[in-house]
């Protein structure tokens, strides 16, 4: 046999069954497998950089998630600060914010008969089910609280944190909503107007006039400025959308105000849409780096995966494996309860880009 | 042989190949052919279904279409009046803005080097480039005209109003935002601050204290509004994303005022994402009944196709077999100009949900 | 502005609708769109100049086309040598015989009651339906006719002509395997033990000790020799499956006795599934080069799309833009109707690949 | 509250992270969320019921899973009787004997030049390499192998038995073909001859005319022989393809023969593709119970996902739970080694079909 080409260094090792295997364990054998099994290994060792570096963590996600059963992953996630900020499609935090008040999901069919369903009031969501009327006592609920909020803009940012109070101190229930107010962690939801939260807050409308105002753009200028107060990120998306564009947006518009800000210097995503038909939620890491939403030379990796599989497996090991790493970790400090946050003592604003003369962080 | 079953009604009839076939000759023959084929052909004949109905017809629109070279069919949809209201993304209304003002978007390739992209500051979407400088422009423009504005909320319908007008008026060419404009089609885009158009607004905020301020929720108020006044409603969805729900939530949120309201009665969408991870994109037109969006006894189709291959055959087909449907078609009238639009004269408030008492139209 | 980029060359010109466009015209206003429009007229192009080339094409066809009504499409394709060599499944084959045989195929409901169905015997294929009995007939008609054939082993080359043969014999109707057997072009269906057509066959050994034997093998030895015989190769694969990775394991193993093969010169591929799973249906065609498969200098696209939106349009246009190319074109001249085939009069030994030694064509 | 719907029985039940949880834990918390993750543990469920009924266990694969990692958990499987006979692509078998003859796979890009792989002789699959020299070496000893066998037919189950007993007495290294020769487990592969095993064949060939002979219709014949000896019936599918179908056709022409057969009891598949394209691969279980493949009362699941992910992480969960009722476990006993195969001392006739007035075990 001649010489090895430069390719072939590191050889595939067929992943040996146990009994009694942890996640972990799991994960570590996986990382010389292939494909997607390779890749969630690998973003199971990416995260555990990205606690090891000073980085802000971001995390996006979208799709069912809460519905699914994996809020109280998310809530996990934010407790421990294995992430310093969430960015959210609206109906995760309302499906959040249905639980935590006491409500639930059901196990349901994919093959349901939706006529039926509907004559019951069910919400179908693939195979899981939900009560319409109880969804109504929830936008209730929103828009009782947002309608006696005093009446003037509030970014997403702020407005969650209040709610999510609100929700703590009437029920002390886990729930990412709550775990987010009780961690100081900020959370986005840029498309607030496109979900439950938001007919929510059209009620708060109905019942007060002037309530109900978001101030989204707020959002941009405030999470641009989290970066440029402090330019080293991560980004960690499960399944695209909004959140996955937000996070990157944040970051592309605090590199206009700061030449420290170059990019994402982790991310790792867990999607289950492809590159191939141009969206957004599909699009690769690589292609990320074009625009500078990522250094280019970023630890990244994208897993093609359910979220509802990857991330129970991913998250078990974490706790085994980012424990150590998580008590030592350097984290930012937010405060996030008033109009104008901070991050470690420094003043966020939503009004306007922050000077770049100004030290960052 | 026995007789046969009642499942065996209508047989597949091949598809028969022939020089100089148009657009609508070649749907046609589809329509017995099978799977996502007989799906488009099938969506060709709901289109012309909904243009002889007397329904107010929304579009949505989610993915890289504008920049993905779709942006003229889209704006040919709402010239002749395909349909009566667009819900899209930012970055479509943004890409075509760009177009607009008379850059382009380059044929590149899907196996770029994008550290030489981003070195050269090449922005890729898949296989399409386009310039960050030319980007940046964009952002200002966007920035210069918002900050001249009246500083007060405005609903992304009115905001995208008067920038189509500014862009007609300074350009005078074709595209989405124009043909909206001349049109007095509305455009809502529910996740506006998940976009570049929210970046040139958070600019101009920075030159204007006051200034980018949207009120996504009053689009929420005036969604359902558009809906109680007129309750027939066809929903075509191109990708998903924010713009599928929130076609879906102002049917929704306008059964709650309602009871004329009873989901849309046509619905058809073009989707490359799939049911069967939970997520809104890829949710069935089956599930949307069980949440009321649909009427149960609405014809609908579900596309799982690219919308790059399925529009530009869809709609040059019915560039000939709608024809006589537009031109006899009873379509809503709105004047979209000011900060209340109305609808066939009746006022559409965005502060407020219609009182049922009023006759609906 | 700065001077272009050397990425920024070619714009991307926006889709134009307009009344009464043909299957070519819209291809070509779609070459320079993007993602899978852009692919498919790309598609379009690239099997133009395979029939300006003097190239044999193989064409690949898995999936269930032909109960889907894409086989006069794949006759008229082999009818009008716009393919030289097809490589199936043997479902398509034996669903193209059920229709060549005067059976139907039957439009149905992916929402079926498949219980039902069941209890009619409606053997359902997603929205499609077919009769058991019918199927049975089918089975039985395929049986009688291998029983009474020579008992001796026959490549599926040899017996896919005898059975089109036979067809064209007894129904002188349209279909793949009579417009194969009129036209002399081989088939292969290296899988034809997984289908029905291979149930049949297991049943005339019922009927006939020793009948129903297929050579396999000897199909590897037939389609490598006709590589070695005609060195220049070119593949249209829809839908991935066994017929995909025969068709380059041809030219792999021709290679291995000819230094004048060396990868497919032009490959397109229709498919639906994706890279990213490792699968080889999926597999892309920058992969396919690593192996050999592919001149590492040939022109070539994947499509992402069903094979019942993207053939049909691709044929349609092929119909008018390749009709002066296919009168021009240099095609191999096969005999296929003997246990030993020939092409262009050189025979193609099933027993044992050909000696380079003597001149390939 | 009114009174529930009969839709809202069990309630979803969100996953609580923990250190330490092993995979028969995850799983067993993922059986009360949704979507894939709720599939992937009713897989494990319905797994551990079919190793306690008395049916026979089919395990269908395909896709690139040896050459990805898998080889060792499905020889786990084999050895340890979780399945009682194996349907395989022609590659997986190949990319097993690859490694147990010594050689390897090795981890590489998913990004890489092809160009320059194709220069060094390397083989790409998705993000593994290997050297095609090395694979020459296996042609040439699979072709060694064959050429000295007595020249007559072989069923692909004779022939795979006899190589794998070659392989062990060589190199009494683990993996599929030789846990399967130490096992007894009948191995099928009916698209042997679209693989690097056939083209071994083919080269048998050319150093021994008339070697290389698989009797692939042989193997419709056994394999449904072993469903008439035995009719209660269960199906592992790994990735579709031809082993799915293959696993469902034996069934079906098992059915002709004997009026015990009646579909599998039991069935679960981990694909990747999708139903709404109408292929094989990605059909649903509900469709496959219109054919008869499946009873119309069977516990089935289908979860969409990469096996690299869902394969170890469920075959790690039942090497714990599954360790009392596989000892427990009546299964079938094979004797493979010669031309005509048993099951539990009965002749399993690859020439005829089985009369049914014998008594079925």
């Amino acid at each position: 046999m001649t010489k090895k080409s430069r390719f072939l260094q590191t050889p595939i090792e067929p992943f040996v069954v146990e009994a009694g295997l942890t996640a972990d364990q799991i994960l570590v054998r996986m990382e010389r497998i292939s494909f997607q099994g390779r890749n969630l290994a690998t973003a199971h060792r990416i995260w555990q950089k990205m606690l090891q570096d000073d980085v802000t963590i971001f995390l996006g996600m979208a799709g069912a998630l809460s519905a699914g059963g994996l809020r109280l992953i998310v809530a996990h996630l934010i407790l421990n600060r294995y992430v310093d900020c969430l960015v959210s499609t609206g109906a995760n935090l309302y499906h959040d914010l249905h639980e935590t008040r006491g409500q639930r999901h059901y196990v349901g069919s994919a093959q349901a008969d939706d006529a039926a369903l509907a004559e019951d009031r069910i919400d179908r969501v693939y195979d899981t089910y939900a009560s319409e009327e109880e969804f109504i006592t929830n936008d209730n609920w929103i828009a009782s609280f947002a309608s006696m909020l005093e009446t003037r803009p509030y970014t997403s940012r702020e407005f969650l944190h209040l709610l999510g109070r609100h929700l703590w101190e009437t029920t002390s229930r886990d729930g990412i909503l709550t775990a987010a107010y009780r961690a100081n962690v900020p959370i986005f939801c840029p498309a607030i107007a496109d979900s439950s939260i938001g007919m929510g807050l059209s009620q708060a409308r109905q019942k007060t006039p002037g309530a109900g105002y978001i101030d989204i753009i707020g959002d941009i200028v405030e999470s641009a400025n989290l970066i440029i107060r402090r330019p080293r990120t991560a980004s960690v998306v499960l399944g695209g959308g909004t959140p996955k564009n937000f996070i990157n947006q944040a970051s592309v518009q605090a590199e206009f105000y700061s030449d420290d800000v170059g990019g994402h210097r982790y991310a790792l995503q867990i999607v289950t849409d492809v590159p191939h038909f141009g969206g957004a939620s599909g699009s690769s890491l690589e292609e990320a780096q074009s625009w500078g939403k990522l250094a280019t030379d970023s630890a990244r990796v994208s897993v093609q995966a359910d979220a509802t599989i990857a991330l129970p497996l991913l998250a078990s090991a974490l706790a085994t494996t980012a424990a150590p790493l998580l008590a030592a970790r350097q984290r930012p400090v937010f405060a996030v309860g008033s109009r104008v946050m901070t991050i470690d003592g420094h003043t966020v604003s939503s009004e306007r880009f922050e000077d770049t003369d100004e030290p960052a962080v």
